[in-house]
């Protein structure tokens, strides 16, 4: 029986909807389980700079380094996309949160519900049996080196860059999760032509070493946009750089059927933050319709991850897989074998979920 | 009827092999519509390096610029890849051939033949009807700019660079391709976070006022690969960065069912050059087995796009058709209905695709 402090955060767009049920679900599990969970909220992203003039207030970063966990929605507005010019934006808050707290590490585990086999785009004969963990670096890369323009505005640059450190410490967390695992890792980058990737895969290879029981293999990112489709279940744990990483696991989102099944873990320094790996999605904010699996199962990864709340966590998956046998689906995941009537809504499905908790 | 100097540079690996095949189709295209085709050889990748010491030795930079077209294969070799210290590398051959000749657009266009929808992982009512065309920028971005060490070795970086001019050439290309098609172009970046996105971004908006009959979408990479699986037929003309289109066009291979069956045309200010998107792929060289059509294909997008002969390239496509048709397969696009004496080696292929022409 514990007592948490945990910060709600959620941001834009279907952020705030789907992080209702997460939340919903957090505090099923304190009833059952007879834990203590508090909560506060606070702004991040666009309602941020609407609230505040910045999309990440000092009052929130504050708050989240004072909780036990954050449970965060997603950022974005399609308002700051179509204009390049903009000075601020929602996105900075993410990569301020993603710097200030140290979350040098994003976990993204891509597994497919049996259920759901069919509602995917790929063949369900390529993917049952699929289960990839990424390891995603989150503090790196282009995202944080210098960025500007030169020549008056006609030339623009980022520089991308990585030190040994920042691939050791990401590098050392995926050797770990694949010994627990099926032991093998795949490290992704570009060393054929980028010299942060011939450091990284260097790096890699040093600390490989270490783990003489893991098997390790160095794939070029293009290979591996290409192999993830082809054949995922060749993949384990797969490490790599945060652009590259960025790209690949939105990708690999259709080897689970829908990106609003796929839940994330940042972590390194401190606090946690737990976030579906979809985006706000704008298109169908404030209809109700968005799924709200993705932020259900980022509680789960919470109460596992940073609470070391296994039986919990699994209680959610449970509840989860139990809906999906049940036959309920929300509108992405729904096919035409789905009867109108199990199609359901975003506070309707988060019902049948805490139905099984 | 027309004589052309045509230059053959097969490269590494399986590109000896499959560029073989793609003159012989060269060859008999010649002999039937009564043209004159000469042919030279030149070195580069890591067969160059073997001869010469450089990846890219001037003689056959020379005889590039004096050539025609050129019928390019591939380079690359795993001892580089397994070595991040290495100075002299394959790929650099590539690189500087692709600057020095000015080749900044690189058209893949991705379709699949109908007899190969059941040869992808992708489901068939998903890919069938796809016809995508990347234009894939090709003498920019983070494989150009300035690269290095600093902190005695211990950080690595990269600099990423576009101009305004580098961006609208290629947009313009793009824009002209997508009017002779579907008038649907997606542009890709990831203008939320990196600054040369931004200014791709804004230079599309712009020469986008040009082409007013052409409907423009601009995606964030992630998003991209996610859709090229869930929904490839939303695709017309895709245009993006180098790096991007490096990714994106190796992912979208599966939607024409194997890598082994895509060309790419680089052109650009002088010689244009042809090749398969596939790579080296030293695990099956020398064994016969490498998939030919993306040399053929290559060879037929060569005849068109560099000699403006299209009757001659859609005798070379309709006799890769009626080869797939007759039910002959490579290895890479055999399945479990593929009848044993239907799979056949890379010579064998080449001879059937001959035969139809
Ligand atoms: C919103 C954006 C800045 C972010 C990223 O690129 O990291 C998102 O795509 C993600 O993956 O969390
Ligand atoms: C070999 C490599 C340098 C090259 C690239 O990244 O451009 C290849 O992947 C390609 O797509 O032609």
């Amino acid at each position: 029986m514990a007592t948490k402090h945990i910060l709600i955060v959620p941001g834009d767009g279907i952020g705030q909807e789907v992080t209702a049920v997460g939340k919903k679900v957090l505090d099923k599990i304190a009833a059952k389980f007879g834990h203590t969970f508090t909560y506060d909220e606070a702004l991040i992203g666009h309602v941020a700079i609407e609230a505040t003039g910045v999309p990440l207030p000092d009052e929130s970063l504050e708050k989240m380094r004072k909780s036990d966990a954050v449970l965060f929605g997603a950022v974005g507005h399609p308002k700051y996309d179509n204009d390049p010019s903009a000075k601020v934006r929602p996105e900075q808050g993410l990569l301020k949160m993603r710097k200030e707290l140290g979350l040098y590490a994003n976990l993204r585990p891509i597994k497919l519900f049996d259920e759901l086999l069919g509602a995917s785009s790929i063949k369900p004969e390529i993917l049952k049996g699929a289960d990839i963990l990424f390891f995603r670096e989150l503090t790196g890369d282009i995202y944080f080196g210098e960025k500007g323009r030169k020549n008056n505005g006609d030339t623009a640059y980022d520089i991308a860059e990585y030190s040994r450190y920042e691939v050791e410490r990401i590098a050392r967390k995926a050797f770990e999760a694949a010994r627990t695992r099926k032991k093998k890792l795949c490290s992704v980058d570009k060393a054929n032509v980028i010299e942060t990737s011939r450091l990284w895969r260097e790096v890699i290879q040093q600390v490989a070493l270490e783990y003489p029981d893991v098997e390790v293999e160095h794939q070029f990112v293009d290979a591996t946009a290409m192999l993830l489709i082809k054949d995922p279940r060749r993949f384990d744990v797969v490490v790599t750089a945060n652009l590259f990483g960025d790209i690949l696991t939105d990708e690999a989102s259709q080897i689970a059927g829908s990106m609003g099944m796929l839940a994330s873990a940042s972590i390194g320094d401190g606090t946690g933050v737990y976030e579906p790996i979809h985006g706000s999605a704008h298109d169908i904010t404030g209809k109700g319709v968005a799924n709200p699996l993705a932020s259900v199962l980022s509680a789960a990864l919470l109460l596992d991850i940073s609470f070391g709340m296994k039986t919990e966590s699994e209680a959610v998956i449970n509840a989860v897989d139990k809906v999906l046998k049940d036959g309920y689906r929300s509108r992405d995941i729904a096919d035409a074998t789905t009867a109108p009537d199990k199609i359901l809504g975003t506070d309707a499905m988060g019902e049948q979920v805490l139905l099984h908790i």
